[in-house]
């Protein structure tokens, strides 16, 4: 197969399509983000980078406290509007009627309507030329309860929104199951 | 909606699979990832977590490059192979008939098959409790030239997997296009 050379770009597949919220000067805000992944399995933690401008930051460094909300496909118009417009000139949680709850680190704003919550204390910044990438400890997870299956959270009941860059910004519904982890490979056990 | 509680846990909707790639000891080993995200705009990066005992880790740190391989849907079967065998045991390059080639940065390895090829420079280690979060400068990248559209890499065409965890460890397929990014949440607009 012949390669094309496309030079330096952040191309990744697939990417997530997140709310991040926080806390900027006691309101709950939130913002749109996709540049996010795990950073450790014990004890629990997930990166995400932000652009350091940006007024959700703010409230991340003031209380060291964030939330990162999975989006279900229906919400898709909620969690890209979050990435359009700032919380220093308008009140997205009025905008988007997002009911806001609180939890075990009451400074972490939750999304009720969003099928799954992670909690997050901020356990480190890396400064980066354009952004930070925010280290979060990840508190608590809440789960829809509709969205699980004997107690485990279920994607095929979530359905979170899968977001794509390249030809052009678009966000993808999750398809069928192809096979399973840690196990298809023994195929190739000899 | 009522929420269950779950505890800590390292849930993210969702998540890539990707083959990370380094030279041990002169040959080119590769091994699964799912914990991956971008870092930064400019200069480009991208950070995956590693356990700090993989033999793939080895290499990057030898030779301070590794390369990210995103794979299609029909590579399933090699890409969960590859994160149940250890390159100290099994040369894995063989076992799944691997085409490797260099390019800018001579010592990441990069596999023919896999559409969508990143150069990496290891630019930060950041080190947490299991796991060292890689954080590689984005130098170059491939794409197959049948996976472009106008010359920009087209998700329809790359049909990447997604990696699920939850109720069990599973691969999907990406589904359909919802809407555009930056767009479809401008309804929200008053």
């Amino acid at each position: 197969m012949k390669k094309a050379t496309l030079g330096p770009m952040t191309l990744l597949y697939p990417k997530p399509a997140l709310l991040i919220g926080a806390n900027v000067n006691g309101k709950p805000n939130f913002m749109t983000a996709a540049w996010a992944g795990i950073a450790n399995l014990a004890p629990p933690m997930l990166s995400v980078a932000i652009r350091r401008e940006r007024y959700t930051f703010q409230g991340i460094k003031e209380n060291r406290t964030f939330s990162v909300n999975i989006p279900s496909e229906d919400l898709v118009t909620e969690t890209d509007y979050c990435g359009l417009v700032s919380g220093a000139k308008s009140d997205k949680v009025a905008a988007c009627g997002f009911s806001v709850f609180y939890a075990k680190l009451k400074t972490a704003p939750l999304i009720e309507q969003y099928p799954v919550n992670l909690e997050c204390r901020l356990a480190q910044k890396v400064d980066f030329k354009t952004h930070v990438l925010c280290i979060g400890q990840i508190e608590e997870v809440h789960v829809n309860e509709d969205c699980l299956t004997d107690g485990k959270p279920d994607v095929e009941k979530i359905r979170p929104l899968v977001f794509t860059t390249g030809v052009e910004y678009a966000y993808f519904r999750l398809g069928e199951k192809i096979a399973s982890g840690y196990q298809v490979g023994k195929k190739l056990f000899r």
